[in-house]
C-alpha cells in the first residue's frame, strides 16, 4: 500500500504553570524560558533529521502556539500554512483548573489524585462559570464549550478534527506537524496505535521531542508508537513526566 | 451603504539588516531587537483600542510573520486565523538585494537611486539565479518567481490577493490584519486610496505602528488614508523612514 504524508506530534515544553506545579487545562499560560529552549531543540530536531512540515495544526492554547512558532522558525518553516483548532486544546481540568497539584493530591488523597489524572472516564468536578480560571468569557470560545474533560471526551471531541482536517493533509501527502497538549496528543496516539482504555493510563508523552508517525493508506502506523526524532532524550523526558506532582 | 469589517495594516519593525541599511526584498531576515519592541508595541496599540483582529494575513517573510506573531500574542490575539501568501512579500530588489543602500547610492549616483527606490515602473537589473541573495532554490516559491519588481509589478501581484483572500474576509464582517511590507502595504494603500503612479513615491507607511481602515460597501475607504492607531508617533516614524539610505 501506498504511504501517505508524514505525521509530527510536538507536546510543547513547560509552561509558567507547569513549572508552578498547577493543573493547567485551559487556562491560556506562556512557556517559561525553559519551554523556549525546549520548542527550539525541538526545531533543531526536525531540521537536523531534515523533515520538514508543510503544514502546521495547533491547539488554541499560547504554549502550543508558541512552542510551533518558535520551532518552526528555527527549522526555517515559519512560512508554512497553520491550521488552529480548540479540539486540539489541552483536556479542560475542570475545577481543579488553578490548583497545585501537591495540594490536589494531600487533600483527596493519591487514589482520587491518580483518578482525575490517569482514569480514561472519571472528569474531575465541572469548573464554576464565571470563576477565576474559567473560559466563559473568552471569545475563543462557544457558550457550549466544555467545563470539564475526562480524556474519553478528549477523543470524542478530537477525532472529528484528525478526520475532516489533518488526514485530508495526510492524503494530500503532506508533512504535517501537530503542536499540541499531554492529553489531546495521548488521545490522538491512543486512537492510531489502538491502546486499550486501561492501558493508555501508562503512556506519557515526553515534551519537545518531534514524534514521527509514517502511516499507511489505512491510517494504520509502519512502526507503533512511532519514532521520535531523539529517542533517548524521549526516554528521559518520559520518566521524568511520570513524576509530575509527587 | 453598510460597512464591511476592519482593515488593520501593520508593516514589520526594524530587521537586522534595516539596521545595517542593506537592500533587503526577499531575503529572509530576522526582526533586530528594536524590530520585536516595535511588534510589541504593535501589539499594545491594538489591545488599547480595542480593535482586536479576528484573522491575520502574512507574507512568507520571517520579519512580517514574526511581527504578526508578537503583536497578537501581546493583544492575547495569538490564536486567530492564519493566511500567508508571497503576494503580500517586499517587493524583490533583484540585484541590489544584500548591497549596502549608501554604497549602492555612491557608486550609481543620487538619481539612478531614487529610480530604483521610489519610481513607480523601473525595477533594479535582475537577480542572478543562484547568486547569494537569490531565492532560486527557496521551497516556498515557484520556479516562476520574480527576480526583480518595481511596485507597479507588486501591486499586479497583490491585487489578486487582495480580492480573492483578503476581501471575502472583510465581506465576512472580520477584523483583518495585513503584517507585511514597507512596498507590499504601499501597493494596497496605492490601491484603496486611489493614489497616481507619481504621487505614491512620496508615501512612506511607517513600521510597527496599525493603520486602520474602514471602508464602504464598494471597498472604498471611509477615511482617506486611514488613521493611526498612534498618530504622532506614525508622523514622526515616517519622516524617519524618508531618510533610510541617507
Amino acid at each position: 500500500m501506498a504511504q501517505l504524508g508524514t505525521l509530527v506530534l510536538l507536546r510543547h515544553g513547560q509552561s509558567t504553570w507547569n513549572a508552578d506545579n498547577l493543573f493547567t487545562g485551559w487556562v491560556d499560560v506562556p512557556l517559561s524560558e525553559t519551554g523556549q529552549t525546549e520548542a527550539r531543540k525541538g526545531g533543531e530536531l526536525l531540521a537536523g533529521k531534515g523533515l520538514l512540515p508543510d503544514v502546521v495544526h495547533t491547539s488554541l492554547l499560547r504554549r502550543a502556539i508558541s512552542t510551533a512558532n518558535i520551532a518552526l522558525d528555527v527549522a526555517d518553516r515559519h512560512w508554512i500554512d497553520v491550521r488552529r483548532s480548540w479540539r486540539l486544546n489541552e483536556r479542560h481540568y475542570g475545577a481543579l483548573q488553578g490548583k497545585n497539584k501537591k495540594q490536589v493530591r494531600d487533600e483527596f488523597g493519591e487514589e482520587q489524585f491518580m483518578l482525575w489524572r490517569r482514569s480514561y472516564d472519571v472528569p474531575p468536578p465541572e469548573i464554576e462559570r464565571g470563576s477565576e480560571f474559567s473560559q466563559d468569557t473568552d471569545p475563543r470560545y462557544d457558550a457550549d464549550a466544555p467545563l470539564t474533560e475526562c480524556l474519553k471526551d478528549v477523543v470524542a471531541r478530537l477525532l472529528p478534527y484528525w478526520e475532516s482536517a489533518i488526514v485530508p493533509d495526510l492524503r494530500a501527502g503532506k508533512t504535517v506537524l501537530v503542536a499540541a497538549h499531554g492529553n489531546s496528543l495521548r488521545a490522538l496516539v491512543k486512537h492510531l496505535d489502538g491502546i486499550s482504555d486501561e492501558a493508555i493510563a501508562g503512556l506519557n508523552i515526553p515534551t519537545g521531542i518531534p514524534l514521527r508517525y509514517d502511516l499507511t493508506e489505512d491510517l494504520k502506523p509502519v512502526t507503533t508508537g512511532g519514532e521520535y526524532l531523539d529517542p533517548k532524550a524521549a526516554e528521559e523526558a518520559a520518566a521524568a513526566v511520570a513524576n509530575q506532582g509527587r
